[in-house]
């Protein structure tokens, strides 16, 4: 496949052991071209979670890609992190060296301007932790919005994670979400509804575990780290990659089954601050506005997965 | 069975297609008491639900029931109807006389009150319309609160109905919602996601048409009206009963499983007004305050349904 | 002046000291007729409000006048109380015996609605505590409300004593206030625009010590009392006398400067809940719903004040 | 007076009428050293508010100042703007040619960030339109945050102009405003109840007049434009410059009377999203955050700006 078939993407992320998988998947996926990793604070602090996106590149062998630092607080709001669910690091399990990679000069905002304006329109943003960079983005310079190919993002759902209402990534920067939401620009939603059945159970860890590289290794050990968590917190038999969907999503969308619904980002409710509200019977009589994936194909899913792993085998 | 073994009951009401079902079933079954039937706002302005009682009462030989007329506005907000739904009288579909039974002299509110206060603490409230009746009691006279054996009501879910977020009766007056979800009285809720399930689908109301009583056929009408306009505006294929959901529970609570979940109203979002937000995977840490119907025997509650309406024939 | 003059009133009220003395100055000025007065939670818990109500009437010699109780809880919120301004029993200060005088037996809300449905049309209602008994009669029996010929009310501002936007009676039931203020019946508001320079100073307060009656004596004690309070929690150098100048106007409208102005009432704000948003400078556009307190001619006040407390000689 | 001891001024502004007679105070009097000026939407787009602070730079003689263009949108609502108050260009009345000045490469948010960065902390922040750049820029680059000298910026107050509650700077973007407010950097504001009492009468219009250099003339014609729509939407028999108040409190602060109080900002409110809610009461007792202006030496004030307007002639 020549390099300009392949889907140009950016993953803006709060590595995160569901953000490094699909760094991982997205950087070794001849479907896709990985132009750059930006970071946000969300899982942790974003001075960790740059740190934590340094490292998977390491061992993904990204030596050139550019990662920009982004954003350390919401857009309006107080910062909230998730170390019950990642660990303080934002990272915990495996245990890694200190990169020796580093940031760009540029900030992730900025980054992410200059790269949509320069391009033919091509390129498409994954935004996997809170919104607050593609927000800050599209409000200092509007003039992205036409060239932004879509937005495939991790994020919200009919049911929440963090409240009974809401899920993490948009409860920590809803503004951020409601600005996005209220973009126009073509969206598609990777929520819980989507995400809690990308499950990595123990038989999927064994068979990724039997690619027998270092990368599939290192994925492995996040696994296990994640699944130990959501079995505390949430009594799963499996861990949840919710990230890696959205890249999945732009390497093939058939993998998929989604819905074009009305959705709307409450920022005002007592209880439901941050909640993705979903026009799943067409109640509101307005457009839809978000494609929001509902089912996946979970044979197609984990053989896109472990094939893409095992590619990490031929670059060593 | 003895009439002290009956669960003594008190429909509170907006008929309504499901509610006068609710009270067909209530008033024939043996293993509840009707104790009185009191009408509020909701389907239809207060005056509409009152007349479809009586006519409800009257059709079921219910001559010496107490029926008292309720609040016409919710506590707070301004009245909202569902005229799309049940039609403009609020019980479109059979064509009835004008009842000749009258309503008491006493408010719903007071007569709630009374009876409540000179029970042995052995009455069951079932409101299956707004809640504005309950709430006012309560208000007016807290010392019922110890009184209620339990609130078994029709309302909410963990998504809507009438908006992307809310049901139908928790949306017309959740400012009474709130008050009786906060009141520490008993609570079983009976939301979209159980009635939904109780779908009286074409071959339902074969068996129902072959009971061949007046009170089948009434039914049957009620149905084929209601599940013309579920199909017209939600797509369904058959005619939820919601309401009759609670007086079956009092019946027989084997029919349905419940869990023991926090539920909180929400009074102040943007978009979700009127939302019973449901803390289904525990993470709000918050003791569980509503036993909230989650399935139900389709079989068995058919058939209760059917026996019960068969009952009306050996009446004649 | 004959009786069929006077303009009848109901004190809806939670005493609370200004409460008191609107309560001695509607028994004894020639002006007004006191029909009744209801009772509500506010400054203290409603059993508290109501034991002092009943000590005043006895102070005041009102034997035979009817003191109804009503609601201890609002509407829809938690109860709050005030004792850092009136003390533990509502009314701290003066010391009085237990009363003789007992309640009737009808609930306030009861007795508000059949005291309206009897009457001509010429009850003004002067509600000085939380709105919590006015709105649940509005929305218990609706054809009171073209019955009421006005509602003089305490409550309110274009700024707040319990948070910086709202003052106490409107914060503590603002679900009540806003069924009040949404209503439709004439509405004359005083709030802390009006009653903080209705001050009883020092030398008010040598003036009303002159008259020397039991009467005088007992006010100016709840006087002393409430000067202090309001002197540590706010700085003042006097005492207002809040309630006491809804009364004022009903005994004379031509000692207060009103004008007519729209008021919203807000009950969604994070920092505003309770506020009264009175629109001066006429940006809404929205027609007048309020006549809003904001002068007061401080000599004719307190001249009405005065010779009125004087008249409890006589009795004597 | 040497450059090193002049007060450092960034105004960040929509003109805007006021906001003009607020950079030409700043561009002439020694106490002060415009380092740039950047441009927001807020009167008008900031197309419009960029090109009028252009034309503003031009008459004033600030041929190399810095004019960098900002924001044109609010963080997360969307834009309002305000052609009743200050016409449909946001600065008509006097007729002036198109700018051959031109703005700088950089957007406001990155001037305001490099500026900040690389001084000694003595720069202060002038904002007197809605708070958007000023709030992108903390957000974006954090360490600005302790190198900001003061933020003097007119916006709020204890009542509003745009609605009842809320004053236009902060309700065209209360997010942004919550951002700063809540910053823990040196606010001062300058919100309604000081800048209506800086008002341009007809007679300190003619001492403006009297002065007889070209830019005394165009403040002239500005206030009359601005002192006609005060009068029409207002009834005012002024212009009050609400913006040049900030920059005549950096020349010299003496001419105005401050109290240091809490102020928190309302962005949930129904009635009252966008106000900055003062504690003058001091009833929450939370830590003053913001010095707060409340009153003016109005002839200080006054001789100020005569003298300072009046240096233009010396210049030409």
């Amino acid at each position: 496949m020549s390099t300009t078939n392949r889907r140009k993407i950016i993953i803006d992320c709060d590595p995160g052991h569901d953000d490094a998988i699909a760094i991982l998947l997205g950087a070794a996926n001849p479907n896709v071209e990985l132009v750059g990793i930006t970071t946000v604070a969300g899982n942790a602090e974003v001075e960790k979670t740059t740190v934590n996106a340094l490292k998977v590149c390491e061992i993904a062998g990204l030596t050139d890609l550019p990662v920009a630092k982004g954003s350390g607080q919401p857009l309006v709001r107080k910062r909230e992190t998730a170390a019950d669910i990642h660990g303080d690091s934002g990272m915990d399990g495996p245990s890694l060296p200190d990169p020796k990679k580093t940031i760009v000069g540029e900030h992730a905002v900025d980054f992410i301007i200059r790269q949509l304006l320069a391009s033919e329109g091509n390129i498409t943003l994954v935004p996997v932790g809170p919104l607050t960079n593609i927000a800050m983005a599209i409000r200092k310079e509007p003039a992205i919005m036409p060239k932004i190919r879509e937005i495939v993002l991790m994020g919200g759902g009919t049911f929440g994670n963090w409240t009974p209402a809401a899920e993490f990534n948009i409860f920590v920067d809803a503004e951020a979400a409601k600005v996005v939401f209220e973009s126009g620009v073509p969206l598609t939603m990777f929520g819980l509804d989507l995400t809690h059945k990308a499950l990595a159970t123990p038989e999927i860890q064994e068979r990724i575990q039997a690619i027998g590289n270092p990368v599939s290794g290192f994925v492995v050990e996040l696994l296990q780290f994640f699944m130990h968590t959501y079995k505390e917190v949430f009594g799963f038999d499996g861990a949840p990659i919710h990230d890696a969907c959205c890249v999945a999503y732009c390497i093939d969308p058939s993998v998929f089954t989604c819905r074009k619904l009305h959705v709307d980002i409450e920022t005002q409710g007592e209880y439901t601050y941050g909640m993705t509200v979903v026009d799943m019977l067409g109640v509101t009589g307005k457009e839809p506005n978000v494609n929001v994936a509902l089912e996946l194909d979970t044979e197609k899913f984990w053989d896109m997965m472990i094939s893409t792993l095992a590619r990490y085998s031929d670059k060593k």
